[in-house]
């Protein structure tokens, strides 16, 4: 548990605390489940209205809120209140969760050749291969893998049962969720005889810059001669592909069930929405923003937003509106005899 | 392998033998591929004609068909043949493969203050993790991993290489298929300065039902501050993506593939096709049924049948007809000027 | 590091060499990236415009650009460049990375009566499960789970962190990817009082052919009654979902995120783009190819090209279509009635 008073928040985190410093917070919550012992926030213009109503013991919002705040026991005016929960979130987990003693645990299997910082932290039953290095403060969960050859840069998170390939090279304080694989093989066949398929091994490996979040159950498959690079502050969520070669530059987001075909090449500052496909091959340009469901099947040269998701209907609805898109050459031939008609 | 008698089942599993109760036997099997050792059902009245040509020794069939089967040289009259079939095959799994002993496998890791129940499991190099409590009867298979503070109700049958993060709780007879993993970080980021993503540490957990499945290489996403909530009974199948603070009803069902986005509530008696995705922060109410490959982008607030994906054409077809329907403003103007012409 | 000199390649690969047979090599790049010391290939004849520019040592091509590289230091012509690169990676592998010696790793568990050919390895803190029988040079890597009963034919590779279930069956030189689960459970329920769902236990198996490849993070139920069923060569990328009892021919291939439903037939030399959805109880004969995000709803009954996904659009012209596909019938009722009018 993390007891935290409210005038120890702001000597850490910094914003200007309004009421009582002594004010003993107990837990971060939303605007309706929190308590007297709450701390919660409003970064939502949207949610002004719940702002009288919220039991939360400490409130932390703009400062334009001054006035709307003034009675409560305590508040901490910000610039971004929702960029201050972030923080506030850190510090509390740090809190909650310290981070495992530096060393190695009996039970996990450390190959000869692999460097390890003092300060870095193997768990239970994981696997550090020949060769790997590990930087400090680095921590690798129970029953984690870090390959031949890998290198984790300092302050890495490797969530138990998390699998980091021989080769692959992780920049700092990069963060991989459970079962996520990194340095798998890429998909590379050549058609043979008898239209058999001959594998092409993958000989490049898997670059993450800084900050690399990855998702659980997440893959980014190795090269198939190059490498598939990931830019700095890069966040991916769950289940998502990232194929052999592409390459994603700096603070792009994806959410989950992304798929991205080999050898594309996107840019930095993008967002895709769940289940966003890719094909390979293609280039997106920075800043370009997709929503969820869309398929990318040529390259986006231009900043913006796109769609391409079709919402669900009532199930007989749909259906005869999926029959009409396979008529609608027809429909189409109708009104050009239509025009010629009354032409 | 199982040997059993007819009348040995019938005194188990309960329903009316017609025939031979010491009829022997050894395998359950499909109408076509049965022989004369083979039990088999009929549920589907479609299937009704491969009745008299099936070679099964034994058939699961409704009361009504009583006259059909009379000469087979056994039978089991039910209600419902296909829940028979379903408790039928529990049986035989007991018996196929029996649950492991009770115990601790000697290369198992189990920290400090983990309360195992001695009618527990715990399989060849699994983890579980400080103050995990693990109760009677629970499975836990080789290679898994139960997270610090994390409970299993009795009866849980956590596979090889699943995953249970710290702090996750599961009710009753939970099964959880390999390679899921349950408690990983919800996907949340504040912008930052310079485009640059903070990280929100998700401090919720996730809680499970009793009787909850969850299929291999799924994800459950941990809460931001409150926790991921999955009702008593909900079955979802491989590769799902469940994204932090969503709630799903009881008895709700999902195949492989669906993604859900974060705080989204589903309601109770639910299905969803394969690969439906569910856009974040809205509600499906009970008894919504969401055919394969739909995007659900809003809220649904009717109970019903809804569908969204375009069936698969012949490529040039297709290709025509994706063009056309970017063109539908155009079709419409032109329709329109029609109108006017002819009104 | 791998070093060879072109003569040496010539004699182990086949292939007429033109130029020096001492030129040494120790990269295989790409046209583009291509130095001195490199070997690289041109198959795609869009790329001939690469070929005087390219830095490459060493070129694989065609016999029929024999006049275009001969002023290189070497040239290597064969019928196939691209096949040829492919024998050449595999090649150029064994060399980078020997598979492991053979024999069993001292934290492996190896369970009583699980039969290891002397020339298999086992991985460190792998797992065999009881009456498994791996076959000659067979190498389980790290962490990897062979569940009981489960065999391993001659010369498979099992990424680190694979989990292959009890009672798998694969062939010679099949290769899966790292966290991979073959033999989960199918997802079988049967309706019971009160919307509750039964499980029906999945007594079938998986069986793989020889030469199959399963990607990261893909998954294969187990069958129900009989087995799943995956051909000689079928190929499969990251994150699939192959459901119970599906039958896959030979030597079709799949991209990552495809999505197969339970007993559907596919037949052999077909293959599927990334984020296919194919539903279940279906047929689908030899040599069909789908591309990408297509959904199949119904049996394709004739080999050839199928698409089915519409691409994204900039987002306001999308919403502006998505809205107008849901007007489609009554587009055509206006249609008609000017029809009817002009008729």
């Amino acid at each position: 548990m993390v007891e935290v008073r409210a005038g120890e928040l702001v000597e850490q985190l910094g914003g200007e605390l309004l009421g009582d410093p002594a004010l003993v917070l107990r837990r971060i919550a939303g605007l309706e489940s929190a308590d007297a012992e709450s701390i919660s926030f409003l970064a939502n213009p949207k949610l002004e209205p719940l702002l009288q109503a919220t039991r939360a013991g400490c409130l932390i919002v703009r400062g334009a809120l001054r006035d709307a705040v003034r009675a409560r026991p305590a508040a901490i005016l910000v610039d971004d209140p929702y960029l201050y929960y972030a923080r506030l979130s850190q510090w509390w987990a740090q809190r909650l969760r310290p981070p495992p003693a530096a060393g190695v645990h009996p039970s996990a299997v450390v190959e000869p050749g692999a460097k390890l910082h003092p300060q870095a932290s193997i768990g239970a039953l994981a696997y550090v291969g020949h060769r790997a290095a590990i930087a400090a403060g680095a921590v690798v969960g129970a029953q984690a893998h870090v390959g031949a050859d890998a290198q984790l840069g300092a302050g890495c998170r490797i969530a138990a049962r998390a699998c980091i390939g021989a080769g692959s090279r992780l920049g700092e304080r990069c963060v991989v969720q459970g079962g996520a694989v990194i340095g798998g093989d890429g998909f590379g066949f050549a058609p043979a005889a008898g239209g058999r398929w001959e594998k092409i091994e993958q000989l490049g490996a898997v670059r993450l810059g800084d900050a690399v979040e990855v998702g659980a159950n997440s893959c980014i498959d190795r090269g198939a001669l190059g490498d598939t690079v990931i830019g700095d502050g890069v966040k991916l969520d769950n289940l998502i592909h990232i194929a052999h070669n592409v390459e994603i530059g700096a603070h792009t987001a994806m959410a989950a069930c992304v798929g991205v075909a080999g050898s594309t090449r996107i840019g930095a500052h993008c967002s895709f929405g769940g289940q966003v496909g890719i094909v390979g091959h293609i280039r997106i340009v920075d800043r370009v923003h997709v929503a969820a469901g869309a398929k990318v099947l040529r390259s986006i040269l231009q900043p913006g937003r796109y769609g391409g998701a079709f919402p669900v209907d009532a199930a007989g609805t749909w259906e005869k509106n999926a029959v009409l898109v396979r008529q609608l050459g027809v429909l189409r031939a109708r009104l050009r005899a239509l025009e010629n008609r009354s032409g």
